[in-house]
């Protein structure tokens, strides 16, 4: 399972918080010696999340832009495949979620939706596609929800954004699987343990208990995982939810 | 199943030749007295599909318009939502489907195959709904695609945009069955016996054999079919596909 | 959509309660025309249902056994097909759904638990698809429910039963459907307004609420429906739930 | 995501020829330290595989038997579970995929499909339950297929006995995930580089080409990653191919 990760690079888009599952993917990559880019839109969450990098590996670099800005992302993707440290590990973790009674949603909303989650998911694959493909190699790795899956009644904006990033993530896989890129897609169906929830709404952890949430590191692990699967088992898809979830 | 449909409407847009899905749609319910009216972008293909719809009941309408035109939309569901005739059933066909390999796709032509499949069925069910609410009744329905079940190889443009339309489907029909709307979603698996595949595929057709590919008439069957379904049994999803067809 | 119905016979097994599902589709094809069989375990129910079935057509027949009866099965299905009379429609209607912990169920419970909801309506359809194969048409249908869908905590046995008849009903479509026989699987998604439910949870309808319960006549329609399809068009699986269901 | 594996036990059924996924998931978790026991019905492939077992924890142990045997299977999860090494694993393995036309089963070979691939899997996860529960800890993982997600044509049996399999997986992971038992589910969706395809399709390797069949390894490589999943974000299902496979 081991691998040679000197000179290898990884690239984790959407990262946020320190305490998000961005920025716990990207240290878990670190750890394994990848040279790991983040990039992210708030500038100030952006550099403390690289401090945590830092301190595990001091190659680390972080990015402050728009997973929307299709020329960025091009150049932000082609500058982490050097010759001497390829691009590894593309991460599409970006995203977002903002319920909405079907009714108040409108074309802006929606289109916005659709543009975070799915659209800059195929920018963002495309270019590492782009940037494997040559050598043969390379994971791809996109974020999914509850969302991914079905759509409920106030979620149809996330929902449908999710579903297109899904059915992407499937099309990526079965064109490029075949030439040697590894792309998987995480269905995350449950609250994750992070900044967000815990200020949103922070009775939920006590009412769900004890790992009751979703925490970052367990999620980031498996990320870790797909990308060591060797390419006679490779997995598309899995679902990540705390033990006590109701599903 | 009877039901009194005198001083009822009915919209169908995404009617293009009269061959195809749209038009044998909007025929079905114009035997059964609806006063339908149909919308498309071709104006020489409406007119046809307009003529055979008036020698079924000479109430029908035809406007040429683009399905992404929010505004030209919403006008066109609330003339259709009448007092004499409210609106009593919606159906999206509009979109479409070119194959694209994943690396051949840019932004706009994502973009582009997310609004036609799935922002215009977003716009056209939110009016449909606004306008079938106060009544506390009506049948809106979309069509899909094998793409809206599953990502292929060369067909992630379509998918995502099919994808996301199912998404919204169903959150649609979670949020507002409860309400007394009946929203379904249809999954066209297989090739339509319609000018497109006769005109761009010829050998096609002899290849599959007979009925092997599916007749727009026998689709359109099955929108009658959800439209009468009484509350007691809404069915939200329903597959076809051809005898002979691999699935 | 009309069909000579004249000198066509349906078999219908799974037959209990005259209120219940299979009677009223027994009663939905005899109002075409049909020679209707029906097969149930219980005798004083099954003529009860029957006579309601010869209210609409005297032709109409009953039959008291076991569906696990292989031996009886195949006698019984020979009989509905007649050179004058030959078997066009084939339903499946058995099963049995004990909601039991996981630690509570044993072999035996299981073992019941398949054989009545996936056994029996094996060797049910085998015997249809023979008695149907060489004339090259007919239909088969299962009835099927949410556990077919998915196991839940305390419904395994069910789960896994009707699961089991859900893989035979695809198996049986995709082998059979290219030789014309159309074969379909009615997942029936919410508790039945029947005598079980008024008997077991007499609270249940006026908590849901008018149509709040499936009616027996309005899934029977679904059944008819299916049967008329043409081959063009056919589906495999429709789900059927009430409008006030939290799905 | 070290554990400590002092004094643990795994317990493997459906161990066959020592280069199956068995034995390879065996021989993953003896590495681990893991107090190994492996079942199966075949004298001289257990022994062989015991042996592979032995080289790397002598503490392994081999039972002969067979999986429908309720009673054995109790006590051998009984002798499993002790004090000193409790049981923290549990694998079935067990399964058997006999393609058959639909018209050429009968009732015998159903219900051994059945029994094989799903009530032996039942009798064993009941009883890992039963053991792992008093401590609110362990993990216990089935072995799936492509047949598990749906019936194909020939497919019948092996796809009503997995299907039935998946859903006591899912009954079973929703009753007892909340009480600490990780339940999972793995899907291998392509031929398995092992005994049986080298013998009876040994052309099958050179076409897909290296890699292009599952290695038990890399497979038995998951079993472990999901074993040490911590409970904040559990896996239920994952699916394994091989990069080339079409799906």
């Amino acid at each position: 399972m081991a691998q040679d990760t000197v000179g290898k690079s990884a690239l984790v888009v959407g990262v946020g918080h320190k305490d998000g599952v961005g920025a716990a993917v990207a240290r878990r990559f670190a750890h394994e010696g990848f040279e790991v880019t983040i990039f992210g839109r708030n500038e100030a969450k952006i550099a403390t999340a690289l401090e945590t990098l830092k301190d595990i590996n001091p190659s680390a670099k972080a990015e402050v832009g728009d997973v929307l800005d299709e020329r960025r992302i091009r150049e932000l993707v082609s500058s982490c495949n050097r010759e001497a440290s390829p691009l590894e590990v593309a991460v599409f973790n970006a995203g977002g979620n903002w319920p909405k009674p079907y009714l108040e949603m409108d074309p802006e909303f929606l289109t916005e939706m659709w543009q975070v989650n799915a659209l800059a998911g195929f920018v963002f694959s495309k270019a590492a596609v782009e940037a494997m493909l040559p050598r043969g190699r390379g994971t791809i790795i996109f974020t999914g929800a509850s969302g991914s899956m079905r759509g409920k009644a106030n979620f149809g904006g996330f929902a449908q954004g999710k579903a297109a990033l899904r059915a992407l993530a499937q099309s990526c896989a079965r064109e490029f699987g075949p030439q040697g890129l590894h792309v998987a897609h995480v269905v995350i169906d449950g609250a994750v343990d992070g900044n967000r929830i815990n200020t949103l709404l922070p009775y939920l952890k006590g009412a769900l208990g004890e790992d009751g949430l979703l925490k970052p590191d367990a999620i980031a692990e498996n990320y870790w995982t797909l990308h060591v699967q060797p390419r006679s088992a490779w997995t598309h898809e899995i679902d990540l939810r705390p033990w006590v979830e109701n599903w």
